[in-house]
């Protein structure tokens, strides 16, 4: 299927005096290899199945990504642990939830996250729409009922008004579906395109150094590719953790079973969904336990329990040069404006348990 | 010094009929009496004394205000508290803060700060960077330190990269100081102009509805004024809450005396700087003890405490109407991408006490 080319790299027929002395294959050699494992982030957003980016359904779903409204505390948002402006993630351990509750992982970003298999460390939600019903209802995260939020909702006129102009041939606009559905379609234009690598995809052999070319290289040559792929250079299917050396218990808790927990088989023990390494020079701290806030640590781990060799420190400064080229251009977002309480609207309960 | 004007529209020359079944002065007249309490929110911000707005400077006040990693928890930021979709507040009856602390007063909002007489509801901060000094170091807020913020904020190139833009003069740029004079350059852009009452008194009768009209007038008429003038229809002076009834225990708590803590004289017992309305639609909960939720019932309080007078219902919805037409235009901002963390960077600490 995929197919090295380095090694005909090696061979080729145009012996740069610079690349051979890097042992760095050309750049047509190098793209066309890494074009068998990765391709670009799209410029433009396209809609998720079942969905459209109609302009009326993003803004709302803007609206609702922003509104701490949306937890029973009226202290948390979307925004919260998937932060616009820090790569889409809050850069704790694992996030903060209601009551000052800490929650099991890592808050994975958004960005970008409409190209993933399915959504969570667990894959357990199988598109964004499903994924946003989850951290809403969570005792530690959001805390609040579907029937709080459609009650929050539907006591704003400016939030009924908006849900009608995004679904305008639904009888009863105002749904937890729809506000998942709204959410999911905010979420799809949060793209980050033009990265340096994807430039260099694109056949733009001066958007990366050398270094980082070399990084590349070793990325593909030393077998993360056989995980972290696709679109996203990962978030593209399911691996265990530890498969060829487990790490400590503090990157890898014993209580965190991963994806058995979604499909209670045995081979799917301390199985993740591949981290997406798009933006990861943004998303410190790293791993589903948020234990390791070093990027080039985080490689130096991934090549001792998931490959099993001892990468030398020439070639991690190499791959993490590399993983910096996959910072893309981040999304602008204009904060919205939110719709005006009522009467009606379900007074804020910080101290609900 | 300041008149009304109403007793003479009352004996009018042009006895319009429907005017005259309402009791409301010409617009001519109302409109000139209203200049002598009241005067627009300018449509473009001004430098505060002793600082520039300088896109660069403006921009790193962006950058700080929304940035949760300003605080020790890397949880809150200032727009946690003062949310620019939501009028500059939290809609909280008080904030939390570190560690699911509840803060003891309201968080006010910053939109047209810029023109109060000083900040807090007990005035203590002369200025906005003073201001923005104090919930940073709040044990209850954001418990941080000036030395962990500079910590942090020299760790990061990008924001070495921004003070050094900022505040190009200065041979150390990343200073507490300029940390604060960022936040109050950026804040000082948050004014909400071309309200319906600012277009009323530019000369646009057709901005207001009659029923505001007689709100305005009512707000003159009853004394609502002797507080509450100005740019800010209040946020120009200090007045004891309670002065004529005091308010129940929950609006008024006895234990916060107000600016007595301030300046420890007897006469500032229970003072407070009178409420800014501007926006005042948006801004519920009420009062430094946000115990308040709906406008109408604010509104009837204020008249039986300071007043000393029970307004009629017909009055109350009058006023209420008058008070949403001090809703501005709210500001546009685009949510900054923050600078990237380094190796360096002190890691959130949301355990800490």
């Amino acid at each position: 299927m995929k197919t090295f080319l380095l090694a005909i790299a090696a061979l080729g027929a145009l012996p740069l005096p610079a690349l051979a002395q890097t042992g760095l294959p050309p750049d047509a050699e190098l793209r066309a290899a890494a074009l068998e494992w990765f391709e670009p982030i799209p410029d433009a957003p396209q809609a998720p199945p079942g969905n459209v980016l109609a302009p009326e359904r993003v803004a709302l779903g803007a609206m609702l990504f922003f509104d701490p409204r949306m937890s029973r505390s009226g202290v948390f948002s979307c925004q919260s642990c998937h932060n616009v402006g820090l790569g889409g993630v809050d850069g704790l351990t694992t996030s903060i939830g209601h009551g000052w509750q800490q929650g099991p992982r890592n808050a994975p970003t958004m960005l970008n996250a409409i190209f993933n298999v399915a959504q969570f460390w667990d894959g357990r939600a199988p598109d964004l729409a499903a994924q946003a019903k989850g951290p809403v209802q969570a005792g530690v995260e959001m805390n609040n009922t579907p029937e709080n939020l459609l009650g929050t909702l539907k006591s704003m006129p400016g939030y009924v008004e908006a849900f009608e102009a995004a679904f305008p041939d639904e009888a009863a606009p105002v749904s937890f579906d729809n506000f998942a559905r709204a959410i999911e379609a905010f979420e799809a234009t949060l793209i980050t395109p033009d990265s340096a690598f994807d430039r260099y995809l694109k056949g733009d052999d001066a958007a990366m150094s050398d270094q980082q070319k070399r990084g590349l290289a070793a990325f593909m040559d030393t077998g993360c590719t056989a995980c972290h792929a696709g679109r996203n250079v990962g978030g593209q299917d399911y691996h265990p953790f530890g498969v060829a050396e487990r790490p400590g218990g503090s990157v890898l808790p014993e209580s965190d079973r991963g994806r058995f927990a979604v499909t209670q088989t045995a081979d799917d023990d301390y199985v993740f969904r591949a981290a997406p390494l798009r933006n990861v020079a943004l998303t410190a701290p790293y791993f589903h336990s948020g234990a390791v806030w070093d990027l080039r640590e985080a490689v130096s781990i991934m090549s001792s329990s998931q490959l099993g060799t001892e990468l030398a420190e020439p070639q991690i400064d190499e791959i993490v040069a590399f993983l910096g080229t996959l910072t893309g251009r981040q999304p602008r977002i204009v904060h919205p404006i939110l719709p005006v309480r009522d009467a009606a609207t379900p007074q804020p309960q910080p101290m609900a348990r």
